[in-house]
């Protein structure tokens, strides 16, 4: 195409040059995070000499907020993507189309989120081998022209791997590989019994749960399936952390305090943060 | 539940009186947008003398913002929903709990939003009888517990003939009824050829496009089959009310100007305005 409005994004395929030196690009689900993310890498980078923040700049929104907030620290990309699949869908469409036409070089995509871990320790961070979906089957599936497309949810294993030992010494908490449930509602969509609609009881939500660990799931959340058959689908290395704020097999309530919930939510950060630093130092 | 803390909206069963004269609840994507809509509402009821806004208060969000933006004037509670059907079943979940706990007395939920129109002339404003999934099927289909659970995706009949009634006359534009197919995917599920990721061509777009137009859809968007199942599933009359930026079967580009657009982006709000005053008239 000649011109293409990236609609969402707010930025046009002539922005595009400002992007051509982007390694890694990482999205989570709320805007206010992702922003302070942003201000963090900022910090850690510049301070290992691995980007060029001078003093008095600051990382700040680049085009529309409306939708999604983008920020860019060196070679650093970064945009909140909404909460569910669709939402994150029309993000990874008009990124992967913004870093193509800035012929950025094998950009890795590393989603960091927070979810319900299911079997795990409150405040591990869960590094997704492979999306399940509300069935428990490993794969994505969309109509599309009236009929249905299924696509594969692997993520890259390899990537998977670096990003561990990435963290193995310099992370004061875990981080384990394992499934991760997609599913698109935070209520009914994972077991809960406290939406405005529940058609279950806590017995039949147990022994789902339970069928779910014993599948390899570790953590659920409401984006995996699509992100893993997506950017396996356009052939882009991308990684899911996410920290799990409780365990699902224990319960439902969130009895951690606050402040370690805020602390546990920066997790996935410090692990892509960890990762980015070892590639940038190679 | 003794305590009930609507997570993604920020706020607790304990704030629930504050809710309690709520008559309608309107909901659309963009947090920008809503906030808008919130300014007009309170300028429109005040003048019509329908709300009591005193000088020099304006509408501002109510608690948090970072995955929603909730307004209230009056009768009228406003809060965006994001993109995508799981995005908006977080808010309708929290929503319809809030007001249950509230009281409020059989409130009328109402989505604002755009489209893409198919067979209609752009700028109208379609109220939605019926939503459509990407297979063209009436039904929203969602798993649960490992199983799929599938609801009808009717809207209410009497609603929508009273909304369309409420703007005859009122509307310097069409608002005409008609099925809406809600999709999972803005490029590859609306059958756009411009996504990152496309297995399509222009013919078959067109066929499919044709097909769902001769099913009754006359627009496309990402919400209608979850937000209809939903609120027919809780028993709550509710409408959808989006504006066609563009007629499909004459080509994906937005050729429009940008000033018109925006017009066009305020009539849903329009509608459901004068559909307000009509019943608080009453």
């Amino acid at each position: 195409m000649d011109g293409d409005y990236l609609y969402h994004l707010g930025l046009t395929k002539d922005d595009a040059p400002q992007f051509s030196d982007v390694k890694f690009f990482c999205t989570g689900g709320s805007a206010l995070r992702i922003g302070e993310f942003a201000q963090v890498v900022a910090d850690e980078l510049s301070a290992a000499g691995l980007a060029d923040v001078p003093f008095g700049l600051r990382p700040t929104p680049i085009a529309k907020t409306d939708r999604f907030s983008t920020y860019k620290v060196g070679p650093v990309l970064m945009s909140n993507h909404g909460m569910g699949m669709p939402s994150v869908s029309i993000l990874l469409h008009e990124i992967t189309k913004l870093l193509h036409y800035a012929g950025a070089d094998d950009p890795v995509y590393m989603r960091l989120g927070s979810s319900g871990g299911v079997g795990v320790e409150p405040g591990t961070v869960v590094a997704t081998t492979q999306g399940l979906n509300g069935l428990l089957e490993p794969e994505f599936t969309l109509p599309m022209l009236g009929k249905t497309v299924t696509r594969p949810t692997d993520l890259d294993a390899g990537l998977n791997a670096e990003i561990v030992a990435a963290s193995e010494g310099a992370a004061d908490f875990a981080v384990l590989p394992g499934k991760t449930m997609g599913t698109d509602c935070f209520y009914e969509g994972q077991a809960r019994l406290d939406g405005a609609v529940c058609e279950h009881e806590e017995q039949e939500k147990m022994n789902f749960l339970r069928r779910a660990h014993e599948a390899g799931v570790r953590n659920i959340e409401m984006e995996a399936t699509q992100f893993a058959a997506f950017t396996g689908r356009v052939g882009v290395r991308a990684a899911i952390l996410c920290v799990a704020l409780l365990n699902r097999l224990d319960g439902d309530q969130v009895l951690t305090p606050v402040e370690t919930l805020m602390e546990w939510d920066t997790r996935p950060g410090e692990v892509a943060l960890n990762y980015i630093k070892a590639e940038l130092r190679k």
